[in-house]
C-alpha cells in the first residue's frame, strides 16, 4: 500500500480509541468560552482552556472572536454574526473528518473545499411571525474534493465524516442548553 | 424615562419588523462560509458575502477562521476545535440579545459577561461506543450582568434573549443539514 500523507496522526487516534474503552472518564471533555459585551450587539469571545483526559488543558494560544451584526441590521459590523459561527464550526468539522477518514482509508487528498449555506428567515428573531423559527431553515454543505480515489470512494469519505461529526450532530439533533444568571 | 445608551439601534429594528411584515421575501437570508483544508485536521474558513433584503450583501471585511484539534488529539492546535465555534456563536448571540432587549426596555447595561461550558464525551466521535452521541451532552451558559435593574428584571432580559436567539434555537432544536459532493 502506498503511504498517504494527509497529516493526520490516525495511529494516535486509534490508540486513543483503545485506551478510552477502559477509561471512559478520561473521555469527558468540557469546552469553554468567555464572552464580553462591548457595545450594541458587538461582543468578544475568548477561548483558551478546556478540560479533558482528566485534567485542565490549554490551547497553545488564546483565540478571540468578534461578533456583531452587519450594517443592514443597523449595527457596526465589527465581526461576523453569531449564527455564521455555526457555519464555521460545521465546515471545519466535516473537513477535519474527511481528512481523518481519508488517512485511515489510505486515500491521498490533494484539495478539499466546502461551501456552506444556511437559509435563515429573519422574521423569527425579529418577532414578525411566531410561526417562523429563530434558527436556520436548513443548511447545505457542498464539498469539492480532489483525491486519488473514485467518485464513489470520495462520497463514502464524506458520508463517514458526517457520521462521526460532532458539529453535524449538534446541529441536526437537539441539545439541552441551560441559561442562568449568576 | 431616562435615555439608555447600550448602542443598539432598536428603532431601526422595530422599523425593520414593521417593513418585513408586508415583505416576507426580504427576510430570507442566506449566510455562507467557504472552507479550505490545509493539512491534517487544520482548515481555514472564510466569511464575507451573504444574501439578504433581496440582494447580495457583504461584511465590511473578510473574516478568516482557523480550526484544528489540540495537541492532546495528536494535532498541531493551529486554531480552536470546530465544536468550540458553536460556543462562540451561542455566547455572542445571547449577549447580543441581552443588549437589544435591554435597550428596548430602557435598561442601562454596565457590563455583560457570559461563560459557556459544553460537556462532550469524545467516545462518540472516536467510535468507542455507538451509544455515545457525537455532539455535546449538554451546554450551560452563565451570565454575570451589571445593570440599572433588579435581579428579576435582569433574569427577564436573559429569558427574552433566549426566546429570540437564532443560535439557541439552532442548538436546542434539530435543523436539516444536507451534505453533498460536487
Amino acid at each position: 500500500m502506498t503511504t498517504v500523507v494527509n497529516g493526520v496522526n490516525v495511529q494516535a487516534l486509534l490508540e486513543a480509541r483503545e485506551a478510552l474503552k477502559s477509561a471512559p472518564e478520561a473521555a469527558q471533555f468540557t469546552w469553554r468560552a468567555n464572552s464580553k459585551w462591548q457595545k450594541g450587539v458587538h461582543s468578544t469571545t475568548t477561548i483558551q482552556g478546556f478540560f479533558g483526559l482528566g485534567q485542565e488543558q490549554n490551547h497553545k494560544t488564546e483565540a478571540v472572536f468578534d461578533a456583531d451584526h452587519p450594517e443592514v441590521f443597523a449595527a457596526e459590523d465589527n465581526g461576523i454574526t453569531p449564527i455564521e459561527y455555526l457555519l464555521v464550526g460545521l465546515a471545519s468539522c466535516l473537513t477535519a473528518g474527511v481528512a481523518s477518514v481519508a488517512q485511515n482509508r489510505g486515500i491521498q487528498l490533494r484539495s478539499v473545499e466546502a461551501t456552506v449555506e444556511g437559509a435563515h428567515d429573519i422574521r423569527g428573531i425579529l418577532g414578525v411571525d411566531s410561526d417562523v423559527r429563530n434558527g436556520f431553515n436548513d443548511v447545505k454543505v457542498t464539498f469539492t474534493i480532489d483525491a486519488d480515489a473514485s467518485q464513489q470512494d470520495i462520497e463514502a469519505l464524506v458520508a463517514q465524516s458526517q457520521k462521526r461529526s460532532a458539529v453535524f450532530d449538534a446541529l441536526t439533533n437537539p441539545t439541552n442548553v441551560t441559561v442562568e444568571v449568576a
